[in-house]
């Protein structure tokens, strides 16, 4: 019988016992074709591969992540992953999205198309999430019309404003999910229910919602699993609790694991899927259920039912590992083609200007000066009260906290002081929208921090304690039609140039790591205190992440859902 | 909140950890709302059942089924299936095609459309299953085309060539598989893969074939789990070896129970799905095991997605039952409506002449005479060596014995000796064939039996020991347009009418069942000796069955796929 390939003497991972098994396996036009004691008695194999016992797993399914969050384009994306053994993902082009609408998802779709790595791409359902902010682009009906026919669309992806579907039967994402029920009632529709249990929980799981991958705890994963959900957990829900309830009970077909968002740094230094995947192995997983559920149960979720299992006629995507508890991939092969080597040199091929030429030209603001960061306020020159939005290591919460300032010949003083400046501005061409915050905590003691890489809306973000530091920081963003600049003294710390669409590069992914961590060690060194610096400065214009968040309509209680002024009504301080 | 129905206090069925909790479950526009132990006091319900305690389940679901061998039209079926708890069925109109071709197929659904019970309709993807026969209807790439654009077909029916998948690349088979693999990847294809292992059984899961449904053994049923295949465990499959491994080992997601084929008595007097379900409990499979595999996994190897489960969102098909080992239906609920109840008065609506026209006047055969059992041989008068068909219990499979006949006058004497004649003839007024043989063993031994339910040709199949008796039940058949009649010394001892296609009655289940089960008594009065005479009897004209068959072309040696003579050649004897 021929065979394109055979790999011979290897442990092999069967999905249906989760067991390995020695043996040899034949690939015939890019799909197992067998799998058992037989070899070259049997086959005609046009290649031969030594397996010298190796583990052969399948490709790792990762079915919930932002390439965004990486800051790098579908093809620098799919280079991390394929040296990580992650053969198949389902990005969900949310920021793309906010800044481009429908153009920013399909350009993504297209950037993808000659990638190793098999990208299916789900819908960003929540773009803008609120009507808060104004962002470059829109998502509602007819946009996710268009992408659904041309049947290249996997999912729906996180359905983000719950509390619109439980309490707003006339609400956009209610809206959403009417029309897609009704009209695609196949579709796969991911969640996002934080702390949903009960009635509030079975009302979105009825309205269509199949998964959710936030944060777990043991109750809520219960109540989910057994409500008919899927769980996608990501390494904040790996808790040794709920590490301890997926390992011990009956719920391997219920779950499987998903990295949301790798910053390049740790995509580099830590992997990606294969990192959860080893992680859990050390938590005490069995390493067969670990790689059940970053294989098996991921295809399963999105259907996929070509991949994820080495079975006669599917997709021979795998990888070859040396040893199971360190996970150390040797091999990555896709679609029965080699594609990584450990042994061999891994060049990221450099693919530059792949996207339409407006994409970069997304940031429309001219060079700032010092009237920009000049905050003028119709109230009497004097001591106020104001909200300043205080930043907190460990999460990207902010809390509100009401401090006096000065107003003097009508302008908030702000510079020198406690707190620091923080200011947006719209920055697509729209309205011209600005607003000014003030700033504490955890955040920058002094210098500044200017970026176009800011949730959701990504517009233009700066904090910091001088203007001309902002205006620099600023101004160097701008010029490099958006990045993220750390500024100190007059001298440009750090500047990682995002030029596609203002949050992202085509530059390698080493070279993005790289200064990644200099942006990092940049505002740490002007006394940011925050695991994730960068996270924590990007969500600070994410108006549904609690608790005090500024957007280019202003500074946003995010628990009333509504603009607040930066001074306090005295009225309002009586209450 | 608002429900149409709430039922209260029922032991509820959780698939997803497969227990019973005891709760409430609300039901809104047709499906799961709730389950949970909010009550009346958190929803407005428009109905309210009291569940008093009872098993609430979901509806079962039957994946591999042909309805013909229940010789009744879908509204009958439909009506049967509900009072057993069965609410969605997989049917595969492999005899209605092999009478009508595609027009078979789409009047099976066209009639299926206002049961209550859902039909999801498989493609017969082996019409005729070889070229040794006359067919009514023929199915090949451009009907399964058709069939395919209408979007309403679940799956490709099982593949019973399996021989030619794995011999011959160019077989009608093989082109249908490449032509679906090609262009509808997508496709469910079910399997008929008796005994084989190994390269074998890979070849035929590369080439698509996801299932199997025939007889199991443990060593067969490991390697096509260990492959990705699923199992349809069906009652001959469910022998205490096959049993136990199912119960001990962790395979609960590969395998589920099917029907396959039900006898009209069978399912008055056993029921269907529930009668496998309750078999299976009382050879020690717990009752939470063996309702999954009657719900949950059929629906997934389907990929019904919207049922087979009690979880929100998900169609409020259900069972209440009273005991879970004897598995009392009492009501069932279809689309949350209630469509049966054990206490209330429960009637087959009568649905006639639903089919075309000519649906009713397939049977194109003038009345028989005396000169239509004369068999009329070229060679000289004498005694010849004839082969005998022998009819053994236990089987539909036939065994060959030589021995020795006279030809008298150019004729062979057939009449009151040790064997009968079997003869048949092409009723689709294509091309007249007709075929004689002699047959022995466990088949009647004075009068005559004829029928058009003839696998899977379903020509006028006549078996007798005179010719009277032979002329008078073939012709009572072709006064039905299509029946099964037993007679004896001149008399019709019982007559089954099948007027829809020779093959369907539209009466009610109850008068059908009562019809076979006298049919079977005359049968067994003439000395018939089988578990299943009438199973028997029309197999005998199934060529794919070893070993000595009969079709319009002539004898079989199913082995060697090809026709062979009545009269032994003498050089063949020598050998």
């Amino acid at each position: 019988m021929r065979a394109d390939k055979m790999i011979l003497q290897v442990k092999v991972y069967n999905s249906y016992y989760k067991t390995f098994e020695v043996g040899n396996v034949a690939i015939l036009d890019g799909k197992f074709m067998y799998i058992g004691q037989r070899g070259l008695e049997s086959f005609e194999a046009a290649e031969i591969v030594e397996g010298h016992g190796k583990y052969m797993i399948p490709g790792l399914i990762d079915i919930h992540l932002h390439i965004e969050s990486t800051m790098v384009t579908p093809a620098t994306f799919s280079y991390g992953l394929i040296r990580n053994g992650v053969t198949t993902i389902v990005p969900e082009p949310h920021e793309m999205a906010n800044v481009f609408g429908l153009e920013g998802i399909q350009e993504m779709m297209e950037a993808s198309k000659d990638c190793v790595a098999d990208m299916f791409y789900g819908i960003p359902s929540s773009v803008p999430a609120t009507p808060l902010e104004t962002s470059g682009g829109e998502i509602d009906i007819p946009e996710i019309d268009t992408l659904l026919q041309t049947g290249e669309m996997i999912c729906l992806g996180e359905i983000m404003n719950y509390v619109d579907v439980i309490r707003d039967p006339e609400s956009k994402t209610n809206r959403i999910l009417r029309h897609v029920r009704e009209h695609y009632p196949e579709l796969i529709i991911e969640g996002h229910t934080p702390q949903l249990l009960d009635l509030d929980l079975h009302q979105l799981i009825y309205a269509g919602i199949g998964s959710d991958h936030t944060h777990q705890s043991i109750e809520g994963m219960k109540a989910r699993m057994a409500a008919g959900m899927f769980i996608e957990i990501q390494e904040k829900s790996m808790t040794p609790e709920v590490m301890d309830y997926l390992i011990q009970e009956d719920v391997a077909q219920h779950f499987c694991f998903v990295t949301d968002d790798v910053m390049p740094d740790s995509f580099v230094e830590r992997g990606h899927l294969n990192h959860i995947v080893s992680k859990a192995i050390g938590m005490g997983m069995k390493p067969e259920d670990a790689i059940y559920a970053a294989t098996f149960t991921p295809a399963a979720r999105m259907r996929m039912h070509d991949r994820g299992t080495i079975a006669p006629g599917k997709i021979a995507d795998f990888v070859l590992l040396s040893d199971l508890e360190q996970f150390d991939v040797e091999q990555v092969y896709k679609d029965g083609h080699k594609v990584f080597d450990k042994f061999e040199e891994y060049h990221q091929a450099q693919v530059k200007c792949q996207f339409p030429a407006h994409f970069y030209q997304s940031v429309k603001l001219n060079p700032l000066t010092e009237q920009d960061f000049t905050v003028k306020l119709d109230v009497a020159d004097g001591t106020h009260q104001c909200r300043i939005m205080m930043v907190k290591d460990g999460s990207t919460f902010t809390s509100e906290r009401i401090a006096p300032a000065q107003v003097e010949q009508g302008e908030l003083v702000w510079e020198h002081g406690e707190h620091g400046l923080i200011a947006t501005f719209e920055r697509y061409g729209k309205n011209g929208n600005r607003a000014y915050g003030l700033i504490g905590g955890d955040t920058i003691k002094r210098g500044a921090v200017a970026t176009t890489y800011s949730h959701d809306n990504h517009n233009l973000l700066v904090v910091g304690h001088n203007k001309q530091d902002m205006i620099l920081a600023a101004n160097t963003v701008l010029s490099s039609q958006g990045g993220f600049c750390v500024v100190e003294n007059g001298k440009v710390l750090s500047h990682l140039p995002l030029t596609v669409g203002g949050i992202l590069t085509e530059g390698p992914l080493e070279m993005v790591a790289a200064h990644v961590k200099e942006l990092r060690s940049a505002l740490l060194s002007l006394g940011y205190r925050h695991y994730n610096p960068i996270m924590s400065l990007s969500t600070h214009s994410l108006p549904v992440s609690p608790a005090l968040k500024i957007t280019d309509h202003g500074l946003i209680d995010v628990n009333a859902g509504k603009v607040v002024p930066l001074i306090v009504n005295p009225s309002e301080m009586q209450e």
